[in-house]
């Protein structure tokens, strides 16, 4: 059944024992909107708890949002999570027994008992924000967290998502004390040895495919040990490849440890939608940046799959809005 | 006389024939808040123009928001401009006798005979979009001037000079039909195929001296060959290595095609003045960012000088402030 934020605020103000899930490879969204959810849900003097893949280094600081907290589940709340199938292995016990799910994908699946999905918002932080409203006090934490989905999302206010009430979200986070300057320089403009040895490894791979229009990029493991970069170093990478002028599609394949290769799309949804073009490989997301799997199939043939439907998609005239 | 944006509107109002200053080195705010007030001024029927030094490539779309007009200036209007020293060499005939300036720099000289400046401003268009609110109707394309001015002032919502306001701003200027994303497309994802190429070489010769503290890359003339780069596509590149967690000192070497070594460096100005160790190659610049060239002698020999002096600094327990 589809709700509004209000109805999620007054579902969640009914429970008690209340875990929340993130996505597999957490985000800034995914983890903001989940913190800032469990801190007020604590401080409502709930039994609440996130449960996420290990949290890459630069989201570390939302740990300190919450207090640790052991409880049987009895509310299971997935955030940002567009299907079951993103679930972490760790929350793969909770397939089939969501009972609310508050997302921005327009490509939601609405697998959760109760889902409170608004495609417009550019962040599912905009939507966690408006059910936090309806149930009371955001401190300057729970504000700096939902800030964190917001910019992360939004690539820094800079994405086509970015709508009105983006920048309204962003204007009351400010005024409720959130640190906007020191998380966007801790997002944007914090660079690692590793990440940017990574970064020329994965350049150095840039192919171009379709008069230009479709750019390849890839993430392999071996690049990984080089660089010795955390699995968290490859975010904004995938990026890259779409902000070359003329590129209209970019591929990013990023090779995982246990073998799955993840491939983003970021693309100029005017020509080709992303979530078009990921779909045809069981993936999802937004018409603008979008992602799907492969298992079991060497990186060269994901490759070459993904830039022939991507050239099918252009050459009959791009996706139609 | 210092003025509120409601007063300075109505001075706009009163008066016809208005000239609009902008500073030299015209930068988004300058430009994109003097288009927005002349088109403006424009639609109410007034004889209005903007003088202005060359426009930026990026920034020639603005040109067709207002029309040409000839007129003798009864009315001067500075925009952005902190001091009379700032004029471009066209406006220095109006030294002296701007009547009016709107501006948002603290270090504001007032030198004009009214004065609308709010230093808490983060561009001077937010201050201008108060004035344009109490004059009458915004169109899509004076809030796309507007947002110019908002976005680059403040690197696209990423500066410490944000506020709750300048969100307020941008969200009420994408209502009113501002073009965001096209604009910050247009001003911070311009990359070229090129330019990406060359990064990808210039990141590949990063090498680490002094426990990290200093980074060292170089731009040869074989990569602007290999990339098929122009000169103007190494802009930005020295500025990478000092964004690195841990380097103090960024030093870029660039090899000109008449064989000069251009040398950029880029530092935390706390630990290790940029153009301190600049001049002692008879360089110079600022405390953060400066420069110094080598004549004659192979990139190689160069490196190791400005290492071993960036590492003396270093040693020396830094620059003292």
């Amino acid at each position: 059944m589809e709700i509004t934020p209000d109805i999620a605020a007054r579902l969640l103000a009914e429970h008690d024992d209340i875990l929340l899930l993130t996505h597999s490879s957490p985000d800034g969204d995914t983890l903001g909107s989940a913190y800032a959810l469990c801190r007020v849900l604590q401080q409502l003097g709930k039994r609440a708890a996130v449960l996420s893949e290990e949290l890459p280094q630069k989201f570390e600081y939302l740990q300190e949002y919450i207090l640790p907290c052991e409880f049987t589940p009895e509310y299971i709340v997935a955030v940002d999570i567009a299907e079951e199938g993103l679930l972490p292995e760790e929350a793969q016990q909770y397939k089939g027994k969501i009972n609310l799910c508050i997302d921005h994908h327009i490509s939601n699946s609405h697998y959760a008992d109760k889902y409170c999905v608004e495609p417009t918002a550019a962040a599912c932080a905009e939507v966690v924000f408006k059910a936090l409203k309806a149930m009371g006090a955001i401190d300057s934490l729970t504000a700096t967290a939902l800030f964190t989905g917001l910019t992360t999302d939004t690539g820094c206010f800079r994405y086509s998502n970015v709508t009105p009430q983006t920048h309204q979200t962003a204007s009351e986070l400010l005024k409720l004390g959130a640190q906007g300057h020191k998380i966007n320089k801790l997002m944007f403009e914090t660079n690692t040895k590793q990440r940017i040895k990574l970064e020329q490894l994965a350049l150095s791979t840039l192919e171009y495919f379709c008069e230009d229009k479709i750019a390849f990029m890839c993430i392999t493991r071996e690049m990984l040990e080089l660089s010795g970069a955390q699995s968290g170093d490859t975010e904004g990478l995938p990026s890259i490849p779409r902000t070359i002028s003329g590129v209209e599609v970019g591929i990013t394949i990023r090779e995982k440890a246990d073998g799955v290769l993840k491939a983003s799309v970021r693309s100029n949804e005017n020509v080709c939608s992303a979530s078009e073009l990921c779909s045809r490989f069981g993936g999802g997301g937004h018409a603008a940046a979008a992602g799907c799997s492969f298992k079991g199939i060497p990186l060269d043939a994901a490759k070459v799959v993904m830039i022939e439907a991507a050239k099918e998609i252009l050459e009959n005239g791009g996706t139609r809005a």
